[in-house]
């Protein structure tokens, strides 16, 4: 096992492998801009360098500088975390160039599945089913509307190097093609430096459903059920749960089966997350993360899984230690990701936290690196908190979720637990019939 | 079901139930006492009735107060909590007489389990193994020879009225046997004003194992395993774990088949806990206590039962909803009560919270109710927080139980915080192989 692990990256993901590494008597080196000094994973970590000032290319996406931290503490494995590096696959390949473990898969598979065209083209050759779509990139107005006529409307473009709703467009019919297409190649080349755009059939009320798997280096792989995500704004999952309200045992059994042969086949090692569209019944492949996932916790409450272990553990080169008849799942989990933002417009509102009490008692976690008298930085992402809560069913789930968000203070800044404490009764979240577009379109427009 | 419960208790065990009744939909009423006005109980009540001032006899035992209280808020039931009234038989008795449901045990099973003399021959009647001693007080020097004679050295004297360790004393034979008999009737008569005393064999190394039951009006009877609690000063708990690292799953069968067996033929009704000491494979019983425990925490973590939400489901005539196959035991818990307390001296420390901060993560849950700013007063318990820790098995949750310890601040006032930490790190207490008067004997002495 390893005997110090750097973990590149800061906040609640860089406590959340802190706290594994120190439960399995592992040494951390924490890594910090200018901004973070204060940072909980500062204080917490068994030693810690400052990379840089923000924003994060200076510093925590800061090749050289978190080399220089590995080399001067001695860290013999770098624990990427989520965002930040941790799908560079560069990245991932200089780290073992330098004779240091990469928690994470290989770079080859990071690369893969990293552009969104070739990830997909894998899949449907692993018998994975996908939203029928363009088999590459589209160029050219008149290739876009021969493809879409193949599809079928509503079409969606999509940046091949995207990622977070930028430079995705839908063309409801052959009337709004042409202008759809130009304007997501034009965001693709703005946010990405490269519009190349891919095509594939737009579905009108999907959930987003996503299978975790885990695959260690002596060939075994296993899947540890869903998460539904379908709760989303501006494409990123506000709330998750697991297991799905949505899905059958034989769904669950028929696509964590498929996945596992997949995964298998491609010869991965790691965590990795396969993302899909459900709608009516069927399954549509649209990414594979090959990362730890912000909502991995409610994996772990339903599961009683430690995945950053897990993971840590594949890349020490350790096997699973379980195989797929010794996952279980118990009861039911939900994740409020609460981020320092206004609750009614979404604008990121960083300061200084003056009081913070976080919610206690049976089936609840907190994971935040958050305390009294610290200030979210402005250099980073907003969200603070993820409040995650375990239940015997859904509806246990639902009303002690609504009941630590209650108790839950975060002084001086707004934050999204407004929303959140809502959201737990809405009627329509409620009743566990949603979509991914439910939440901006319907709920938050009412 | 209820529409407003009162809870006649404080601080962490008051909050305790509040977010059981929250999570069920029930209203909640606080009382307390003049010092308790800003405790976090009487914030997150629904509704808050002062009964009196400290001490406990004058408010949190003033029961013409509470009805009070209970009649002017239309509260339909009453949670004792622990401690306070939460085994006075005509508390209970007067609870009903006024309509009210006590959350709780028959008011006749409450008296006879509160007499331990009582509740020791009802148990062997039922079939439950004691330690060999008297049938019933001992009267004079006389009978405390000739029955110590026939249980055989060492002996225990102990009050009847007792607990806490006030009046009992060990004979190690014949020649301190008078003195010890008269210091126990001394302390009996101080303590409880009442000398009467009986006697039983002294077991050198025993482990305090305790058995949850629950019982429905309905003639249900489960188990829920047992809680190991030998970890002691002065008979009190300090950390408590499930399951006990030192029963065979054969043992624990055995042993909750037969607690199953004697609380049926009782006819009790409600949540209760049968108390053992263990010691080479045999069980002897030593007290039934006819409340929620302040350890039920861990027989939550591994079995996924919220015991206080199943206490006041029986308690409005709800079947228990499973069976004895329905109870499963998933990995390993251990619950470290932090007292307010100088971590060497074990003097009371209380003062005012000036920084506050829960650790998180993975398997960690905490019940408290302190909060920065908040002061604990002089006038009660010094138990502030429980620290409840789960691992998938027991090596698990010590590293977690560690790290959660490490993250736990509690600033403004010493804490046992320290001195759990250590433990985590002893040998002996890591290897599982403890009784109940290591921690004080051999480990505080050394």
């Amino acid at each position: 096992m390893f005997n110090k692990v750097l973990i590149a990256n800061r906040g609640d993901v860089a406590l959340r492998i802190h706290r594994a590494c120190r439960e399995m008597g592992i040494k951390t080196v924490a890594v910090h801009s200018t901004a973070d000094a204060d940072a909980m994973h500062v204080r917490l970590a068994d030693e810690s360098v400052c990379i840089g000032p923000p924003p994060a290319r200076d510093s925590y996406l800061n090749i050289p500088a978190i080399l220089s931290a590995a080399a001067v503490t001695h860290a013999d494995a770098i624990h990427p975390g989520v965002g930040f590096l941790s799908e560079n696959a560069a990245f991932a390949e200089i780290v073992e160039a330098h004779g240091i473990t990469f928690i994470g898969p290989s770079p080859s598979h990071i690369q893969s599945m990293g552009d969104k065209i070739t990830a997909k083209r894998t899949m449907i050759e692993l018998g994975i089913p996908c939203v029928p779509g363009s088999k590459g990139p589209v160029e050219g107005l008149d290739a876009a509307r021969a493809e879409a006529a193949h599809i079928g409307y509503p079409v969606l473009i999509k940046a091949a190097a995207g990622g977070g709703g930028r430079g995705m467009k839908v063309a409801e019919g052959p009337e709004n093609l042409d202008e759809a297409y130009t304007m997501a190649r034009r965001e693709s080349a703005a946010a990405f430096g490269n519009d190349s755009v891919y095509m594939e059939r737009y579905l009108g009320r999907p959930r987003h459903i996503e299978i975790q798997i885990a695959a260690d280096s002596h060939g075994n792989v296993i899947h540890l059920g869903e998460r539904d995500c379908s709760i989303q704004r501006r494409h990123q999952k506000v709330i998750e749960e697991a297991p799905s309200p949505a899905l059958t045992q034989a769904e669950r059994e028929a696509i964590g089966k498929r996945a596992v042969e997949a995964i298998q086949k491609m010869g991965y090692r790691s965590l990795g997350t396969l993302e899909f569209l459900y709608e009516n019944g069927e399954f549509f492949f649209i990414e594979m993360n090959t990362r730890l996932q912000v909502e991995h916790p409610i994996t772990e409450a339903i599961t009683g899984v430690d995945l950053v272990r897990m993971q840590i553990e594949i890349a020490a080169g350790r096997p699973l230690g379980m195989e797929q008849k010794d996952v279980t799942f118990t009861g039911h989990a939900i994740e409020c990701r609460i981020t320092a933002e206004d609750p009614r417009t979404f604008q990121p509102r960083p300061g200084r936290i003056d009081d913070y009490h976080q919610p206690g008692g049976l089936g609840v976690r907190v994971d935040s690196a958050l305390y009294a008298g610290y200030s979210v930085p402005p250099h980073y992402d907003s969200l603070v908190a993820k409040l995650i809560v375990h239940g015997r069913n859904r509806e246990e789930c639902l009303m002690r979720t609504e009941r630590a968000l209650g108790e839950y203070v975060i002084g001086g800044i707004p934050t999204t637990i407004p929303l959140h404490a809502e959201l737990m009764r809405a009627p329509v979240f409620r009743s566990g019939d949603y979509h991914i577009r439910w939440l901006e379109s319907d709920y938050l427009k009412s």
